[in-house]
C-alpha cells in the first residue's frame, strides 16, 4: 500500500525562484516555494524572505544543506563561517519564518513538511526547511499523500464569535453613516470574498488603503477611492473622517500606508477586523478571526443607513487640465493609465513614485495589485514581476504589468533575462527620471547620492537574448502623445511577448501623495 | 579645545560600497566601510558580511536607522517587520560581526566608534554600528580625535612567547627537510612581512595553499608552488608530504582549499602558526599570536637543513604541449596567463573554474590575489573587483584583473555600471562556457539547472554608459591565437580604461584541481 516519496523530486518540481520572484508568485497563486543552497544562497534571499514575513506572503523556503554526517562532524566546508556551526543561518531565519524545521530524520520528515506547508498557508508567512543532501534519496511512508493537507483556517469558538457579531451589529445598526476601509491584510489573510459581499450587500461607501489597492471591485457604485489620511483626495478624506463608524478590515497603519501617520479616525468610531482578533472601539476580542465574523455580519446585517452627501468617485479620475505641455507628469499619467487597464490585469508597482502614483489609478474589475509598501525593498517589483508573470502564465492570465523606477530597476535588472528565458510576457515600464526621486523628496533633492548612472534600459532586452519583434519589443515614450499612441497600439496592449517601455518623466516630479508622505517622514525624523 | 564631530560627515566620507565591493576594497586597503539603510539594505548585504566574517576581512558596517524616539515608540515604519522590534536585524548580524554597537547616546558614541574600528582591524572581521537619524547631528567631544586609534596587535606574554619560540626552534634545528606552507590567515592576520623574511632567510622550500596565493613572492628561488593535497602537482605533493617538519602559517583547511580534505601531512610533523594560538605537534599554546613568534624565530633560527632532491618549480609553468588545436583550454590558459601578469597586479578570481585555474598561474612579485575559497558566494568576484579597483585607483596601482564565469557574472553584472561611473579601469575576463561548469562536475553534467541564459556580455558595457574606444573597450577571444594577440596588445595591457573580454572556453573543460575537488566532494556527500 505504501508508495515512496523522494524529496529530490519534491524540490526539483518546485521552480527555483529567487526570493522576490517567489513572493510575487505566491501573491498570485496563493503559495510558492524557493530553493536555495546553504549559507550563501539562503542569505542572499533573507531580505526577500523578511519582506514576505513582514507583508504576510506564504513562501516555503527549502535550503539544501551538507549531509547530516558532515554537520555532526563539524567539517570545515565551503559556505560556512569556518567555525563548525551549521545552525547559524537557520537561527537568523527564525526571526522571519513562522516554522523552522530540519529534515534530518526520515521518520519525521513527512510530518514536518506537511506541518510547514500548512502553517505557511494558514499563517500566510514564510517557513524554512533544511534538506541535507543525504536525506534526498531517503524513502518515507507515502500513505499520507492520499490525504490532502488541511489548509482551512481553524474555526472561531462559536459562542465567542456570535458575541462579537452581536456587538458589531449593535453599533452598525445605530450608525448614521458607516464606511468600510479595506487594507492589506484583507488580501493576505484571504477575506476578499467576504469583503466583496460586504461592499455589495451593504452599499456602504467602501475605500481601500494604498496597501489594500485591488481588494475592492473599483467599478462598484459605492467604491469611494483610496483613503490614506492627508494623502487622500479631499472628498475621500472628508467622508471617511466624518463617518461615525469605520469598519476597518485588515489594516496595517504603517507610515507609507497612511501618508505619514495622518489618519484622523478616532478609535471610538472604529471596528478593526484582523486575522487574530477583532476590536470594537476599545474592546478587544482576541483569538477571533475576522473571516467567520464577517460572514455572519453580512448574513445578518440587513439594510444600513449609509448616509448622504457623498458621491463616490467611481468614474474615471479626472486628469490634469489638458494643456499644450507634452511632458509626462505623474498627475497626468496614473489617472490616464486607468483607461488602458483591463479586467484581470496584474499590476506591480515599485517602492518609489510608482507605489504612490498608483493611488490615482482606477482599476477595472478583478485587477490584482502587487506592491511592497511596508517592507519597501528597492528592486522588489522587478523580481516580483518575474514570479507573478510565471504564475499568470500558469493561470492563463494575459497581462502582467510592471511599473518601476530607473534607480530601482538597476538592482534586479537581470530578472528580465529570466523572464525572457521562460518566455514570460510582462509589460515592463521603466520610469526614466534620473535617479531616486522618492529619496530626493525625503532628503537631498539635488544630492549626488540620489543620482544614478544612466543606462540604455531597453537595450538590455537584446543583451539578455530577446529578439526585437520576434520574442520581445521595446519602446521609448517621451510625450503625452507618445503615451496615447502606445496605449492605442493594439499589438502592444495584447502583450504577445516581453515588452519594455522607457517612460520619461521629469526628475523632480512626483505624485502628490509621495510629497505629503515625505514631508511627514521628515517631520517625524526631526522629533527629538 | 574641543572640536565637534558630526557623524554625518563620517558616514558620508566613506564610500557607500555594496557588500562584496567593501570586502574587495578592504583586502587591498586594509579596512573598509559599508553604509546601508535599516532592514532592507542591511539584509541585502548580510551574505557579503557573512563572507567577510568567514574569511577574516575587516569591514565597518554602518546602518542608518530610524530615530531613537521612533524606535522607543515602536512605530510601524517601512523597512520593519511590522512588529515594533527594531533589534531583529542587529541580532542577525551578531552572528557575523565581532562587534555590534548601537550609537544611541552621544556620550558613548565616540568611544563605541573607536572601539569598533579597533576591533574590526585587529580581529580582521566585520563590525556593525547603527546610526539613528537623530544622532547624525549630535555634537560629541572632539579631543579624542587628536589621539590616533591604537591599531596594534596586543603583545604576547613575553615569557610564554619565548617558550614557544624555543620549542619551535628545537624542532626546526633537528629537522632534516623542513618546508613552509603559507595559507590565507597569513594574509588576513597581517604576517606577510614575517612570511617574506622567513622564506627568504631560511631558503626553505615554501609553498602556498590556494587561499594563500599571493602571500609568497613566487619569483623566489625556493618558492615551490601550490600545495593542496591531491590537487597539487606530483613534485609539490611529494616534497611537502615527505617533509619531517611543516611550518604551517595561517592555515584554513577547508574542503575547497585542500582539494577535498586530501592533505597527507601528519600533525606529528606540523607546527601551526595562528592569530590566536600556536600548536607544535599536539602541544597547544593558546593566546600566543604568531606575529611575534615568527619574528623571533627568524631572528634566531640561523642556518636550516633544507634537504635536497627538490627543484622548486620557480620557472614559468609548462603549458600544454603545443598543438594545432586552437581551443582555449584551462590547462593552457592559466599557465600562459602567468607571462602576461605584471608586478603589483591585483588578480581576482571567482568561485568556479577561475578559483581552481589560478593554481596553475605563476605570479610576478607583489601580486595580490583575491578569491573567496571558503565562503564561495557566486557573484562575489565581480563585486569585489569594483571595490578593489577603487582601492587600486586610490593607491596608484595600475591593473585590477578579474576572472569570472558567465554564470557567476550574471548575478552581479551591474557592478560594471558602478565601475564605469567611477571611471575605474579593471580588465574583466568573462569565461563564456555556457553555465555552471563547477556545478556540472559536482552534480548534473548535462542538467538543465546548470545551463544559463546566454547573454551578449560585452554589450553590457555600452548599456551601462561605456563608450567604446573612449571610456571602455570590449573584446571577444575564441582561440589561442586570439589570446596571444590580446596579451601582445600593448594598449590592452596598459589598462587605460575599463575593458571586458569574452573568453570562450569549452563547456565541459575544467582545471584538473576542480575535477579532483568535485570528486572528493561527491565521495564525502555519499557517506552515510
Amino acid at each position: 500500500m505504501s508508495t515512496t516519496r523522494h524529496y529530490i523530486n519534491l524540490t526539483n518540481s518546485l521552480f527555483p525562484l529567487p526570493g522576490y520572484a517567489a513572493d510575487g508568485y505566491a501573491r498570485i497563486k496563493g503559495i510558492s516555494a524557493l530553493v536555495t543552497t546553504f549559507g550563501v544562497g539562503e542569505l542572499s534571499a533573507i531580505n526577500a524572505i523578511a519582506g514576505a514575513y513582514s507583508e504576510y506572503v506564504p513562501v516555503v523556503h527549502i535550503v539544501g544543506t551538507p549531509s547530516t554526517l558532515s554537520q555532526a562532524d563539524g567539517m570545515l566546508l565551503h559556505h560556512t563561517l569556518g567555525n563548525g556551526d551549521f545552525n547559524v543561518f537557520s537561527n537568523m531565519f527564525r526571526h522571519v519564518s513562522c516554522v523552522v524545521s530540519m529534515l534530518n530524520d526520515p521518520h519525521e520528515a513527512a510530518t514536518l513538511i506537511d506541518n510547514a506547508i500548512r502553517e505557511c498557508y494558514v499563517k500566510s508567512r514564510p517557513v524554512y526547511l533544511t534538506l541535507p543532501i543525504d536525506m534526498v534519496q531517503q524513502k518515507v511512508e507515502g500513505e499520507r499523500l492520499r490525504t490532502p493537507i488541511d489548509l482551512s483556517f481553524p474555526l472561531n469558538e462559536q459562542e465567542k464569535e456570535n458575541y462579537v457579531v452581536d456587538v458589531v451589529l449593535k453599533y452598525l445598526h445605530v450608525a448614521k453613516n458607516p464606511v468600510i476601509v479595506v487594507d492589506a491584510c484583507a488580501i493576505r489573510h484571504r477575506v476578499l470574498d467576504e469583503v466583496h459581499q460586504l461592499a455589495e450587500t451593504s452599499g456602504s461607501p467602501t475605500f481601500v488603503t494604498p496597501m489594500g489597492k485591488g481588494a475592492v471591485n473599483e467599478t462598484l457604485p459605492n467604491y469611494g477611492g483610496v483613503y490614506a489620511g492627508d494623502g487622500s483626495r479631499a472628498s475621500v478624506r472628508d467622508r471617511v473622517e466624518s463617518s461615525d463608524l469605520v469598519l476597518s478590515i485588515g489594516s496595517i497603519k504603517s507610515d507609507f500606508n497612511t501618508a505619514g501617520f495622518t489618519y484622523r479616525i478616532s478609535q471610538l468610531s472604529t471596528i478593526d477586523f484582523h486575522s487574530t482578533y477583532v476590536r470594537v472601539k476599545y474592546s478587544e476580542y482576541p483569538s477571533v478571526r475576522m473571516n467567520g465574523v464577517l460572514r455572519k455580519i453580512i448574513a445578518r446585517m440587513g439594510r444600513l443607513n449609509i448616509g448622504a452627501g457623498f458621491k463616490p468617485n467611481n468614474t474615471l479620475p479626472a486628469v490634469e487640465p489638458e494643456s499644450s505641455a507634452q511632458t509626462i507628469t505623474h498627475a497626468w499619467f496614473w489617472p490616464r493609465m486607468s483607461q488602458w487597464l483591463r479586467p484581470k490585469d496584474i499590476v506591480i508597482t515599485e517602492t518609489g513614485t510608482a507605489n504612490f502614483g498608483i493611488w490615482e489609478t482606477l482599476f477595472p474589475a478583478d485587477v490584482t495589485a502587487i506592491s511592497q509598501v511596508l517592507w519597501g525593498s528597492i528592486g522588489y517589483a522587478t523580481g516580483a514581476c518575474q514570479g507573478a508573470a510565471l504564475a499568470a502564465k500558469e493561470l492563463g492570465i494575459n497581462r502582467t504589468i510592471l511599473f518601476t523606477g530607473d534607480g530601482s530597476f538597476q538592482l534586479t535588472a537581470q530578472e528580465l533575462s529570466t523572464m525572457i528565458r521562460h518566455e514570460l510576457k510582462p509589460i515592463v515600464f521603466v520610469i526614466c527620471n534620473d535617479g531616486y526621486t522618492i529619496e530626493r523628496y525625503i532628503h537631498g533633492m539635488d544630492a549626488a547620492y540620489n543620482d544614478i548612472q544612466i543606462w540604455k534600459y531597453k537595450d538590455l532586452v537584446a543583451v539578455f537574448g530577446g529578439v526585437e519583434d520576434k520574442t520581445a519589443r521595446t519602446f521609448q515614450v517621451r510625450s503625452k502623445t507618445e503615451v496615447e499612441a502606445l496605449f492605442s497600439d493594439k499589438e502592444f496592449s495584447a502583450a504577445p511577448f516581453l515588452q519594455l517601455v522607457e517612460l520619461y518623466m521629469p526628475k523632480e516630479d512626483a505624485p502628490l501623495a509621495l510629497k505629503l508622505t515625505a514631508e511627514a517622514n521628515t517631520r517625524n525624523n526631526a522629533k527629538a
